[in-house]
């Protein structure tokens, strides 16, 4: 382990991030609730430590299997460090483990908040909260799909194979050009959303901080209602159509400037992403109509808020019309099931991603039609490519270890004295990367209340479930789909 | 699909239920609470329809796969109803679904009951609840590890693959030979455990329905207070005792007869399922004494309250020594988590059986270490046998198949107005063959008090979980280990 490596990698990292303090320091400046200068601070520390480590070592682009994993833990620590010092600094927390919690549910946008006034906050902590989703979502979509395919990996670890794949001078221009065409599809989808909720009659700052974190599927919002606050069908309509943009792989936005939207037709996992949001809105329609909870406020109503909390949940945005929690328990177990899909493969979504339920959804009528005839040979097909068992293997694997770290944290949280509802429903949309849960946790509550232990815990459980921990997007990897050979980031 | 190939097994196995009938019968008019004329009643029309449907019909031994399928379903059917005709002809019970729930209950070993007041039930009724799961238990055993493996399958699924494999003639002596030898074994355990509870003080009539239902892992007891109602150490030990090596493969009890218990230490299988119930038990026995739910008992009631309910769940059983939902939640977390593993493959036990769990936790980190070694070959080894890549695919596709009637079940359970405990505990508790679950199911609880939709919807459950679908005990197939070639059923 050389830890000049990792030091100078993270170092790197603390320099963007500095930019990022600069800008909601002039936010702050702007809207003058004195908190600028808690975020000039913190970006002279971001900058110092940054530079000191940058300056003092180097780094080579042999970096080990093991060096990776600890680049990875280290930045997320260092990351997630300096972005909970506004917190303290400005005073609206006091104590680290809550800031930690509040930075860490931004940078990994799973939108979980121990604040209950959120209101009450100065505006520029209401726009780091969301540009640190904002940040985080990018990070994902850049990683994922533009870098980490090129290093011969497919994911959120950032080496998971021992480097030196393609060598550095064919493979640079092409990491930044694919970064930088899908960081465009990422700030134009912002953009896109941020003038429509202008013309819908939002503020500036509104449509701003909404985009940021619809597009990350992150969920944080300066308002303690979230989109509830926003009694406007038009706004509630055009967040469901981002959120929804926002669960689908970007690689597939981007494929569609040229193809149009056939490109999403011809997308297996995409049509089973519609298909799944068709059924389980239909569910909780059904359920909440026959609720009658939104009884003589018309059709749309219904329709509206169901369809909200469908999209809001499975693409693990977070968002809230509406307290899910008085609806029928029946759509509330259907909002429980869909925190475990989650969005598309490269989509800023979290969960274990629609196209592994598909992949084993799949394998599983499979092995049912073998059991029928046993000696045919049967494939699993997903869309028109035959599954290779290594790929599958992985999945399982990755199923194993999330239905067992959920299972854990579910009982360490219950062992903390917290009920099996809450319990469960802190770990689904922490482990998801969702933000509201159940329970005590649920739809207008908040993770405040609770200590230290457990706000650690979920923090942990939110990194775990961001990263992937080790099968990382390996369905972005080119060996993946045999059958072409090669394979695009869709 | 050659009816008539179905009908005459069906009539063969309602011709052996005759049988069952009669002693109850005879059981009935010993203790003369006069629900005698109801089972000779039952036996009459058990007796009238299998000799009828024996005597019209014929059956080759080239069953299709199809046909195979239609006879398991029919003959559950078939079963199931001729054992809920005494409930309904004593008048304990007046309409037929919660009599079909009871009777499925007995033959699959949940151990579900409807009733609530227990000790009202008449002698015969008792008895013949009792008796369904002892006969349920030995069917598993029987088929699972004596008829099965011969046929070229493994398992629950009477005909997976079509029939003619060896030849019936060299094939009939070892069944048979099999068959008898674990019988015996059954037999000798629950004639063990009755003879151990009668110098305990227990009845002959508590010795011999309670020994039927703890070999059986069925968990029905003539006392509505379960094992509570014998305030005895001694007896509640001899019941753990028993209830342990009923969750062990009955293969490996036959074999300790002449290898003595070093087999069961050289069994990977069974050296998981001790840790496992060494560390559950320890969770739950901590967070009893935290709780202090027996503070001022003595260690001993602590210790052996908790190792009986984690005994009891994991095997499936279901007994109740204490009513846990009064333990710290903590606990109970444990106990849920624990009706999903069940006993071992070749046990009365239910549950996803603890040889497939171990699979894919091995599975899993066996990938993991892939993911730091890239190039290593890595095998995952379950004991020292080398893991086959279509085990593991067939292992998965149980693992999802069962995940996902767990969630509709669950599901549909909280759209017929259940609150999440009681839709998880019921859907976990009858998929696992486990009995009492959480909620309104509890361990003080019963299944009485819910509608006919749900009791329906739960007894599919019980049959479901009980025959393993599709993928059957196959780990006794023989190609399932390939190093050796053959495996013995252990």
């Amino acid at each position: 382990m050389r830890i000049r490596h990792l030091v100078h990698v993270v170092g790197l990292i603390l320099l963007a991030l500095t930019g990022a303090l600069v800008v909601t320091a002039l936010v702050a400046l702007i809207y003058g609730d004195g908190d600028a200068g808690a975020f000039a601070l913190t970006a002279g520390i971001s900058l110092a430590v940054g530079a000191a480590a940058v300056a003092t070592t180097d780094v080579e682009r042999d970096l080990t299997v093991r060096e990776g994993y600890a680049v990875v833990a280290l930045a997320w620590l260092a990351v997630g460090a300096v972005g909970a010092l506004p917190f303290l600094f400005t005073g609206v927390l006091s104590s680290p483990v809550p800031a930690l919690f509040e930075s860490i549910s931004g940078f990994t946008t799973t939108g979980a908040t121990v604040f209950a006034d959120i209101e009450a906050l100065p505006h520029g902590i209401l726009f780091w909260r969301n540009f640190t989703q904002w940040m985080g979502g990018m990070g994902i979509i850049v990683l994922g799909l533009a870098v980490l395919p090129f290093l011969g990996v497919g994911g959120m670890q950032l080496f998971q194979a021992e480097v030196p794949g393609p060598t550095p001078s064919r493979l640079q221009p092409r990491i930044t050009q694919t970064a930088k065409l899908l960081w465009y599809v990422y700030a134009g989808l912002t953009a896109a959303q941020a003038v429509l909720w202008m013309l819908g009659g939002a503020s500036a700052f509104d449509a701003v901080t909404h985009a940021f974190t619809t597009l990350s599927t992150g969920g944080f919002s300066p308002e303690a209602e979230s989109i509830a606050a926003f009694d406007s069908a038009y706004l509630q309509w055009v967040t469901i159509l981002f959120m929804f943009l926002a669960g689908v792989n970007f690689a597939l936005h981007y494929r569609a400037l040229h193809g149009g939207p056939r490109v999403y037709w011809e997308d297996a996992e995409w049509r089973f992403f519609g298909k799944l949001l068709l059924g389980a809105g239909g569910l909780i329609l059904a359920a909440v109509l026959a609720g009658g909870h939104f009884a003589g406020q018309g059709f749309e109503t219904s329709l509206r808020h169901s369809v909200f909390q469908t999209v809001a949940i499975v693409t693990t945005t977070g968002y809230v019309t509406a307290d899910y929690e008085q609806w029928a328990i029946g759509a509330q177990v259907v909002l429980l099931l869909l925190m475990f899909v989650g969005g598309m493969a490269g989509s800023t979504g979290g969960g274990m991603k629609v196209v592994r339920v598909q992949v084993l959804v799949k394998h599983m009528f499979t092995e049912m039609k073998k059991s029928l005839r046993p000696r045919a040979v049967i494939l699993t097909r997903v869309g028109r490519r035959v599954l290779q068992e290594d790929v599958l293997l992985r999945i399982v694997a990755f199923l194993v270890l999330y239905l067992m770290v959920f299972a854990v944290g579910t009982m360490l949280l219950s062992f903390l004295g917290m009920d099996l509802t809450t319990a469960v429903g802190a770990a689904a949309a922490t482990l998801g990367n969702i933000g509201p849960g159940l329970g005590d946790v649920g739809a207008v509550d908040n993770y405040g209340w609770m200590g230290p232990t457990a706000q650690g815990l979920l923090t942990f459980l939110m990194v775990v479930g961001r990263l992937e921990l080790f099968t990382v997007l390996l369905l972005f990897h080119p060996d993946l789909w045999r059958k072409s050979g090669v394979r695009s980031a869709g």
